[in-house]
């Protein structure tokens, strides 16, 4: 076994800030949130948990009653599932449908936010994409989609056209960001085409096997349209491959995880924390 | 805050053993049985999780649904309430009426043992005390008075003698004994006075906080007679001050931390273990 081994304080007065995915091997931020954190000078590490989606409720709420949680970390399939573990969830939570991060509030309440938008969004302002620039084509509406939908609007796109297999989830995305961004015009999509897009995003997760199906016809975007990942592994999908070789600007999947991290921590820091 | 960082490995791969006591800041196994694990190249890492008494078998019921929990140590004051969430019990922790360890077996069963008294036991003959030659007097017939009880019985001692001042839980112990060494002399004791005792060990918590009383009087020990102790912080109780200034040979209570480590991390590895 390889054992590349990270200094970090543990001892027990660690506070703990589990991340919950099923599988959960694949996760990247216990090294990377944990060295976030301990530079601030904070003890506390970020473990994986690998729940399975009819454990959820049980696992988190029992983990609720413990004293030395700080928080937790929600990966695939539980961001949905999660935001019902919130007492309160920030506007972006509520407008994405889903959470990432649960932190214990001073008055022993709860509060969610979804952060995967926001890391997309640093993300493509690092890539040099200004989002206020853009028309944005999102194919998937569930927690990440959803997410990214919400940090768009908030950063101000110019328009945002949705679409999933299933219509009602898309409207029901559509019908939440437009109560908290009523002047954004926003189009639910019947099929996964929008040539006006000048930016492409897949929010599914075709791309992680090797099989799947491209999430879109590229044939369908202008040539200087970006496209855009939230599929990490592999780093470029077939989706980014295929949109290279046509020259379209590509952004990776990794940049989300990334770019988040910051907020992360910092959320998991937030003065008003315990 | 100071930070004394040692390289752990931690990534989504890694397998957790949280310590559950109340309070738990307190606990040292986090960095030292992390690093006996990690020694033996398993990925895996001790946390500590602060569970108060009313929420013990929500928390590991929960937890026992999550893929990556390996198994649990328990420290005070959940080991005798920790016997019952194990599936199947060691013959040392069903002669103690405690457990502190609980670990996942191939079968998805739980199996429990109490590793204390063989850390009391490999750390009197570190100290050149063999059990097998003493009479022994011990106080307090709680979760740790049980296990150290049943590892002197498992280690050949010649005599016990037993005293709590719950009379009824002092009985139910020494029948417990009885029944798993039918030839073991035992005695309940009325005071906790055994002038015959060349041992005497304080299994209580006298001696945590400063103003606790002693746990016996040494006048009615033999001037050899040697004085052992289960609290470990202070590293020195008043007790033991006052045995080594009576000329007593003295056995610190962290001795059954640190001799037990090897046996938990053992325990954990075990190669039925998954």
């Amino acid at each position: 076994m390889t054992m590349t081994a990270t200094p970090f304080r543990l001892d027990g007065a660690t506070g703990l800030i589990p991340v919950l995915g099923s599988p959960v091997a694949q996760v990247r931020s216990p090294p990377a949130l944990t060295r976030r954190l301990q530079e601030e000078g904070v003890n506390a590490i970020n473990v994986p948990l690998h729940v399975a989606p009819g454990h959820l409720s049980s696992v988190v709420e029992a983990l609720k009653n413990t004293a030395n949680i700080m928080g937790f970390v929600f990966t695939v399939p539980h961001k949905i599932a999660a935001l019902r573990l919130a007492d309160r969830v920030t506007s972006g939570g509520s407008a994405a449908g889903s959470i990432n991060v649960l932190r214990r509030e001073p008055d022993g309440s709860w509060l969610g936010d979804i952060l995967d938008g926001q890391g997309f969004v640093v993300g493509l302002r690092h890539d040099g994409h200004d989002p206020a620039r853009h028309d944005v084509l999102i194919i998937g509406a569930g927690g990440v989609g959803g997410a990214i939908a919400a940090a768009l609007a908030e950063a101000g796109v110019r328009a945002l056209a949705l679409y999933d297999i299933d219509r009602a989830k898309c409207e029901a995305l559509a019908r939440r960001l437009s109560s908290l961004y009523p002047s954004l015009p926003i189009k639910v999509l019947e099929t996964p085409a929008h040539p006006a897009a000048t930016m492409a995003v897949n929010a599914t997760s075709l791309g992680l096997n090797p099989d799947d199906p491209l999430p879109l016809d590229l044939a369908t975007l202008a040539p200087e349209t970006v496209v855009a990942e939230v599929v990490m592994n592999p780093p470029v999908t077939a989706l980014l491959e295929a949109a290279g070789a046509r020259g379209h600007p590509v952004v990776l999947g990794e940049n989300i995880f990334v770019h988040q991290l910051d907020k992360m921590a910092a959320f998991f820091l937030d003065p008003a924390a315990p």
